[in-house]
């Protein structure tokens, strides 16, 4: 039960970097890190025009000496205030992920980061074992994990209710890039273009995220082998792909499936999780989050519903407000943003206790999402051959 | 669209009565109030029981000294205080809400209350003349009122997308209170009675809400006569009802349905409004209330979604992510806050013209819900006869 | 499980009134009757136009001779032959109803007749004391009755899974009729004409259905009072009404409610029937007629699946495929059908034992159909008061 | 409209070879066969136990002598009566069809012919130059084919209102069989012994069904390569599968997807298609026949209702019963057995115009599901590789 109760003595001194004006992922971090009381929004490198992102930091109350003109600045000079920033998060298009974060983790920051982290494993292993040697958080934006029917998903699956895990369907399969938007949004140009996109879009951009959400569900699981195919409908984003089917065996012989697509003409979200058991099914889907199916062969389905005291505790410990009300993605976001804020408040009193009871989206979800990446590439632009998972 | 950016030139100054610890109505109000930087914390009497109270507003991170035993003292000292609050949320039993509320326009604050306002027509009345003569906003927390596709409903009828308004369909019925369950929960006990809780139970606690959504939605109907038939099918809560059934005609010949229960076993909200035309329908159900179900007769169903470009202005103006994400609740009642935070500021500038472009649940609103309930309790004690709209 | 095997020694020897060239209803009888093998249609007076009823006849492949100018020559000239049909059914406008089936069970003939058997109570006691008398089985078509969940719904309730019944919530509510369609559709017309259609429109041609289903799954419960109040939306259907609402008090303390409409503007059939008992929620729609929904209060709710094994004996009866496959309205009809051919058949040897284990729409629910309507109109008539059950 | 009347001048003289006691697809076949008039069922060869078969054929009304022991005595015996049987229908396990398919066809008879024809393209190939030489039909039973809006779906793609085709994913995807049922069920065991059932499980047995309806739905394209990766989840089906997934490029560079399972534990049916294209999307589910979803990108999702006069005339061509009406299986069955006796009857008559405006499952289509079966198992068997479609 979340009751807006303070969550650490102090929140946390927080800058953002990107996310300015007109940008909805740079609301959506604001108003999650701010719901809980957990951090403060004192700095910010909004913008790449620093005129724009001075104005909007302004209008969001910051004072004017602390909206800057580049990351680096404002690494720079909080670094010499006794009230510097403490915590970072990114918001900016992919290619830039991987400098910010690594400067931030050399500026002493804790940071939050969009995903993907960077373009490589080797580049996010690099992440990793610094964010580890500097004893800092790295917590990236997984949001659909903070909805709390994954965690009851997770328990069921760990309580053995579904019987031996078979099958893991995924999809995120919207509609909105069914035509070439991009050339008329500068905004989303970015998202179509390797040098600014990464090796990869759909498969990066949506099928990371029910892929992470396996991983919360599915702890036990690895990959061992996976194929992919790509394919870019709208041709003009060749090699980036707008489509994407990956296959995947898992090492205790169940099979995995994600569709990624921006081309799924009329859809809105389309991410769904399907996971299979030898003795039931549990099925999500993010458009109506505050619903868990859960079918066991021969018997009626079930319905499960946010909030309801049959949960399993961990399903309940976020609740906001109960059963029947609806809640959504950012409730999901602020989840995540004050797990982020306990995280880095028990790093920097070094609590391994609390720490390792806390699950969050870390650096290793972020490497993993790249690993994904990566592997997924490699088969597609093989032909869609397996690969062994690397 | 919404982005965090200020609202209003400086936060109003804001304190809370009653949703103390363990309350999830006084956490949605915070949360509302808080999410838009237009109110800020300072004050509270969030308990009669003031020592829980002073603990509770602490851990908010509220100053101990600003944490009060009772509205009355918290209006006494706030009055002497150069930065003293400027408005007052209510929430706390029904019974209450009367005294309180007056008691804090006489002290000069803006009030958002819980409905209902009071117990009667009368003491309704006498608060709005009280509010109009001070000058002083009155917002009512008809929550749902919030989501944006009842801004889109509103549009389309006006626009007479619908054609001619036939029949009005509205129910809110859950189960939760199936059993007694107040014998065993002192915090929900009040509800049933009838000196706290005042005439009515479910025709108060739930009816009212979807009856104020179709006030929203069909601005220019009024009722002309009513009947309604109540029960107490757990027996103890007698004379006030779990389940009631309101039938109501509109001078414009149209029909109005209302079904309210606490005793729809295994529902979990149940609310619903359908609006039937001589040409369309309209369907929102706020379980799910990103979604709209519009229905041409002899043409297929369409389902608008919310955050959509295809949406009238009106319903896309508190979009705070676009379509296909999720949001709930706790956005929904944010929207009203803010409503209630620039009436606040432009009543205090006498600014008129933002006044009157303003939609929000305001002390009319909170008439109107006492007007309906008083009607219908008329109705029923007299046997569930037709009575005159009073 | 029906399997297509005999289930009478042999076909019982069949006739139709009405129905003819372009009648749905027509066609769904005949489908009904000739699927299991029970009903051989060997003669009928299929069309108020003789010529029009013979070309029919023929076209269904019957010898011309047995396709006749009306029932009365039918009835006489097949009362001669040795090989005379044994049975009738009747699908003529609502006004002619009585006279045809007290002439059918006057000529010796079993019944299967549509609703409303005829316009008033005492019109229906005296076809029900002409048909005991004769020995004579008539059947009435409330179709939906033959769903396997109906009975499955039934079981479950008198199994007590529902708890104290409090509340049956039903509707049937379409849109088609939301303009005076019949203007231009001579077939419709006699449905909104008080000559032909009787005292009610929609009461009767729609409301009926749920509220029999009602008093399937409901076997015990009787009604005390009732009030109604109905509409003429499409002015020209006055005195009809093609809107109703019907509140209805249960001698144990239930409330029962109907929604009869044909002005639900997009709405398609609209038919569902919600059950409410102490403990959890049983709730049917037509329009997925397979799926049943069970609600217990505090659990998950459960949907129910035709043709699973985990349902009530009585609800497999009837199973012809398994599920998962969709069984539909055609389904529901041959359910009733050959219940009606084995009750005839059972009669016609005296079979008392097959008779009362055997459970279809008879003359009593015939009779209870009109007598609903005749109380809704008293009731609706008099302003919308409440009226004792008569 | 289907209404009953006679379709054919007379009936045709029909068999059946398996489909006995306790067959629920024998079941379906003879329902389907007998409902409109078509045909007439004279003689059978029900059962593997000729006495049992026998007793059957009774049951079901045949004169005895004309149930026979062997499908070779019937087609012997029957040859020689001048009322002998014109058309035999094949509900016999697998490994049976091919053998059963050719002795009728060289007995002069039409056939229907449950899927798959036989286990390879080279004995499909035999039975389709064999059928046209003969000049005789055969019929295969995909029988969602003959749902309405299948109808609807063809001709909106043709009407070029979802634009260019993009995806097309299928799935039919049951959970029946996630434990091994078929240990303690003589009647399924053959369906996973590759003896009887040929060289796939569910790729034939459940697979084969939507890529049927996206042949109907899109005639045009062409399967250019595929790769496929089966799975045994029940170890004791080894080497037949119980799950698969086939990823297909077609000529024109849209891509497909199948999802084929015996193990989705929970499900009922799970079949579904999508037909993406550049525009919008379609997709129908089996388990809700009657309802169809249209997506546009960037509009309100609509769902289109069989029986609704907005819809395509090809689309109400079967249409038995008006659009809120649920029709089911039963129907689509009977939808495409009424195209097959018309077939069956033009083709006697050598009426190739009648011939060629009819659509129905032919051995066309019955050669190209086992073509993709054979496509499939060869990638799978290779590991999972992409085959060049053969």
């Amino acid at each position: 039960m979340i009751n807006g109760e303070k969550r650490t003595a102090h929140p946390i001194r927080w800058a953002m970097v990107g996310g300015g004006q007109g940008s909805q992922i740079g609301y959506i971090h604001r108003s999650a890190a701010l719901r809980d009381n957990t951090f403060q929004l004192v700095a910010g490198a909004f913008d790449i025009d620093p005129a724009r992102g001075k104005a909007f930091g302004t209008s969001l109350g910051l004072e004017p000496q602390r909206c800057y003109d580049s990351y680096q600045e404002m690494f720079a000079a909080e670094a010499l205030r006794v009230d510097g920033i403490q915590a970072v998060s990114i918001a900016t298009p992919n290619g830039t992920h991987y400098a910010i974060c690594k400067a931030a983790l050399l500026a002493g920051l804790h940071v939050v980061c969009e995903k993907p982290l960077c373009f490589t494993v080797e580049e996010a292993v690099e992440l990793r074992e610094l964010a580890v040697s500097r004893k800092k958080i790295v917590g990236v934006t997984y949001g659909y994990a903070g909805h709390q029917l994954i965690e009851q998903a997770r328990a069921m699956i760990a309580n053995g209710e579904l019987g031996d895990i078979r099958i893991v369907n995924m999809q995120f399969a919207h509609g909105f890039h069914s035509e070439a938007v991009e050339e008329a949004n500068p905004a989303t140009r970015w998202r179509v273009d390797p040098r600014f996109a990464g090796p990869s879009y759909v498969l990066g951009d949506v099928g990371t995220h029910p892929l992470y959400l396996s991983e919360v569900m599915l702890p036990e699981m690895k990959i061992e082998s996976l194929m992919c195919t790509r394919q870019s409908f709208v041709k003009s984003r060749a090699p980036l792909e707008d489509n994407a089917y990956t296959l995947m065996r898992y090492t205790n012989g169940a099979m995995g499936f994600v569709w990624s697509s921006a081309v799924n003409a009329g859809s809105m979200h389309g991410q769904k999780i399907r996971v299979i058991g030898s003795r039931a099914s549990l099925e999500w889907w993010d458009e109506h989050p505050n619903q868990l199916s859960f079918e066991i062969q021969g018997k009626p389905a079930q319905i499960l519903e946010r909030g309801m005291s049959y949960l399993h505790p961990s399903a309940l410990l976020d609740d906001r407000i109960g059963g029947g009300h609806s809640e959504g993605l950012f409730e999901a976001w602020s989840n995540l943003y004050y797990r982020f804020a306990i995280a880095m408040d028990a790093t920097d009193r070094d609590d391994q206790e609390q720490l390792s009871a806390l699950r969050y989206p870390d650096i290793h979800a972020g490497v993993e999402g790249v690993r994904w990446v990566e592997n997924c590439v490699r088969s597609a632009d093989a032909g869609g051959v397996w690969v062994d998972y690397q």
